[in-house]
């Protein structure tokens, strides 16, 4: 990562400044280096007060009721959330613009409409400091997404979600982070890195990668820099962070929530698209947000999201699981592996129901949605680069990326897509529990490994991406437990089934991906994210029920 | 049309058997040439008795209340249905396939279902004689679209659209006819003919075309030969039809209808789609028709279909409608002019408020839908008629279909078409009535002409196109009135605004256009064809209350 113009450094040198002098670490009192695990630090820095450390750390959703009842000031939040951000920032470099300026003014004018409207909260989300990704425009400001060639470039308006978020009465700290490369919406990339900004690393071990692309979301919000952060994910880019960081991640059903206004590279290409989904430490954080925003109807606002309400009555009981071990390509890390198997024995024990799931021709999922993401033979992201000179990032995947297709071609490829989509809802329909009921949830890995150690990306996004392509709706859950080298040996006796699943199973140790979290994935129908929510409560009850 | 093949000459010799012989009219019983008005021939030429042209001539809504309390028996109702679509593919050549013998087969397995049940119907649409243009799929029997290189091309799977037809109780009567014409797809076309089944002509003036491409289902309704029709939507293929027989049509917003499965050209382009809706003499029959389908829940069998019940409780007390009497780009026919007029007056005269709505960047949606329709070059056409050589039918507009543009330029086509869709959207909200609310729906023109003169149309599709790219809910209302010499003479005094638009106003006279009938469009919110249905119940009203 050397690649440099005048652009990026006239950045680099102005984005620590929006850092107010008194909320920066001197060199000698930040974390060395061989400390790699940094997830407390916030809390013995001395930046923080205690009030502001108990802040932070407030349940999202208790934070959100006491905002709600004016027990919390939207000004003291905010500063105790900027705090932890900057602190944040300086050990992961998550950060991108930084508004904490806009921010403390806006929680100001809240307050105020607070005490003038009775004691009323502005919306659902008052007085919350929620972080975007580098794709949300807030007009004015600047969005460049990590890219050189858009630096400078300000936002003529400000994206759906933004005007959405505004009217429930969010605070947006920092439209910021994200710190994504530049590249993932069209590779196979799940590191956040790029030219402009920098690498992100994982709090929790920061020889490992926070996970992309929404990878300085996941960082952020694991340091407790932002009560909820807001991602997108083309191919798992709010799961992968999530994931990566023992968080939520909802990766929500194509324009369930509005992605109008966002800039992205790739845009046009409709046969697979990016979904904007929440990363949140809890649960009920995650639910929050998107019942807010779908409350504020974005369906008066983009033309794409479909007029469905928010279902509160959309809860099941009794869910039935299906369960998806592994999906015949590449089998996940042995911890990975523990991660489910704890989540299913725990449903077990607490009365469900879970059924095998057979895998559904995975392999070609891959092969059609890498050819879905690559269609236009890397023409959008030539265009993009060649503004400023950038290279190519290393990582890049480039096979397929030099081949153009015609547009016929393409359209061949939407179609396969459909019936492969005809086919797998079949298939989930015919999943079926003991008394003839379709399964409801399917629980999986999210991802072959946890937090890979940077640079060393084994390229296999399909535990997410199959998703993006069939389009449902699907969760990451943390499960509460991290690597554990007593529990997490090596597999030595795994016979892999391909040259990749030996690579990716060989790459790893407990050593290597020491405090790395654990999670499952959990994927429900098409549109119902209440279903999905209401499923991972079953889920996160049955963890704690099995682990009290 | 001289073009033929051996495929296409066995096929005619075989298609005509399908209808029994005692249901044949003689050549010297059937109307001359010279008699161009046959919309009432089924009622003389003495094939249906007394009672069974009662049946015929039930209103849909009664006609399913009589069906599923058994004062009707299926089988009574499909012979009667099969004997009008008999005399009317005499009359207008608008049938393909014909399946008399399997309907009838049907509904005497109805008869006797009703009978085991307690009588209790089927389902919602118990023993409702329904026929499907020559896209959707059943199992077994041939789907050709009127494509030489698809002759003799027997489908493997139902669409969804049958299955759940079936389970609704309908009886297809015939996979039949739409008799449409191969290329509707991708050129601007109205009007039905192929090489294969030849040209559907219009009941009310057979010099006149039926429209297209669903123009088989529109001859076919409006002789009764049908209770209902299902056609699709990619340009006003269901619209222009329903219009040019005076009937209602209604082209739902893309997906709310179940589509997979369907046979087309141009499938898997994805920036602009195809979408399915009724045809039908009555409006209950249309909301009849789409609340069954929908309450049948297609989001369990095709992907694409999104979750949305029917919102019985989704109507509107006093909808504002907007008004568009003219795009500026191309002024309709003194007797259009009229039917909006009149239907503007009986509104305002029943206390509706009504809004001029300014036409929104009118020429800037055609180049957009029209580049969008082309952008594989015509390339699927090609290779679909080389099969067989057949020759490009001669209304094809080539212009464009010769370009060929890379994927990457086909991406930056939608984005072209999601900005206008939001400053469409935008546009929408921003009309408001006087007490600052936007309007409900808006009323505008069908089409610059009632039917046309066969073989000179006047290639202008955006006064339906527009809302395919927009995608909003559209359906025709007939106003109860037709071309009338005296109240619609050619308008001498019109100043056109281009060639075009004279040369359409010119095509203009009451003769040539005598008898056909005229109808008004009104679109409503995506996804809401409830409140569009809602709203077509308040403009039915009014003129009837008017002409009362």
């Amino acid at each position: 990562m050397t690649w440099s113009n005048e652009a990026i450094k006239a950045k680099k040198a102005t984005q620590f400044e929006a850092i107010p002098s008194e909320w920066r670490i001197p060199a000698d009192k930040l974390p060395p280096e061989s400390v790699t695990n940094v997830i407390s630090f916030y809390k013995t820095c001395g930046i923080l007060t205690q009030p502001e450390i108990d802040i932070v750390d407030l349940e999202p959703g208790v934070l959100l009721s006491r905002l709600a009842n004016g027990s919390l000031t939207a000004l003291e939040t905010t500063i105790a959330f900027c705090k932890a951000a900057a602190i944040a920032h300086q050990l992961t470099n998550c950060l991108t613009e930084i508004f904490f300026d806009r921010a403390i003014e806006r929680a100001k004018e809240l307050d105020d409409l607070f005490t003038k409207n009775d004691n009323k909260p502005v919306g659902p989300l008052h007085g919350c400091p929620i972080s975007l990704k580098d794709q949300f425009q807030i007009k004015g400001t600047e969005c460049n997404m990590g890219i050189a060639s858009w630096l400078g470039e300000i936002s003529e308006r400000d994206s759906v979600l933004v005007t959405i978020l505004k009217d429930a009465g969010a605070v947006q700290v920092l439209l910021d982070l994200a710190e994504f490369p530049t590249l993932t919406f069209i590779v196979q990339f799940g590191e956040s890195d790029n030219y402009v900004y920098g690498r992100t690393s994982n709090p929790y071990n920061r020889t490992l990668t926070c996970g992309g692309s929404s990878g300085g979301e996941g960082a952020l919000v694991a340091l407790h820099g932002s009560v909820l952060g807001v991602g997108t994910d083309l191919g798992g880019s709010v799961r992968i962070p999530a994931c990566y960081q023992g968080l939520f991640g909802l990766r929500p059903s194509l324009h369930r929530l509005p992605y109008a206004g966002a800039r992205n590279t790739l845009l046009g290409l409709e046969g697979i698209a990016s979904a904007l989904g929440p990363i949140c430490r809890s649960l009920d954080g995650v639910a929050a947000f998107t019942k807010s925003v779908i409350d504020g109807e974005p369906w008066l606002l983009d033309p794409k999201s479909p007029e469905i309400p928010w279902r509160e009555e959309m809860t099941l009981k009794k869910p039935v699981f299906g369960v998806m071990y592994w999906d015949e390509v590449v089998m996940p890390h042995p911890p990975v592996r523990r991660a489910l198997s704890m989540t299913i024995n725990a449903l077990k024990d607490a009365g469900y129901e879970v059924v095998e799931f057979t895998p559904f021709n995975v392999a070609e999922a891959e092969s059609i949605a890498k050819e879905l993401y690559a269609s236009d033979g890397g023409e959008d992201l030539s265009r993009t680069f060649s503004k400023s000179g950038e290279p190519w990032y290393p990582l890049i995947v480039t096979g397929g990326m030099d081949k153009k297709i015609s547009v016929w071609e393409s359209w061949q490829l939407n179609v396969k897509k459909d019936n492969f989509r005809e086919a797998y809802l079949n298939h989930w329909n015919n999943t079926k529990s003991s008394t003839g009921k379709a399964i409801d949830g399917l629980l999986l890995p999210p991802s072959p490994s946890t937090a890979h150690v940077i640079n060393q990306w084994h390229r296999y996004l399909t535990y997410t991406a199959f998703f993006n392509l069939v389009d449902l709706p699907a969760m990451v859950i943390p499960v509460g437990a991290s690597v554990d080298p007593v529990l997490d040996p090596v597999d030595v006796g795994y016979k892999p089934v391909s040259e990749l699943d030996a690579a990716i199973q060989n790459s790893y140790s407990p050593e290597l991906f020491e405090n790395a979290p654990l999670s499952v994935q959990l994927v429900g129908r098409r549109l119902r994210e209440e279903e999905v929510i209401s499923m991972a409560w079953h889920v996160v009850g049955a963890l704690k029920a099995s682990s009290a």
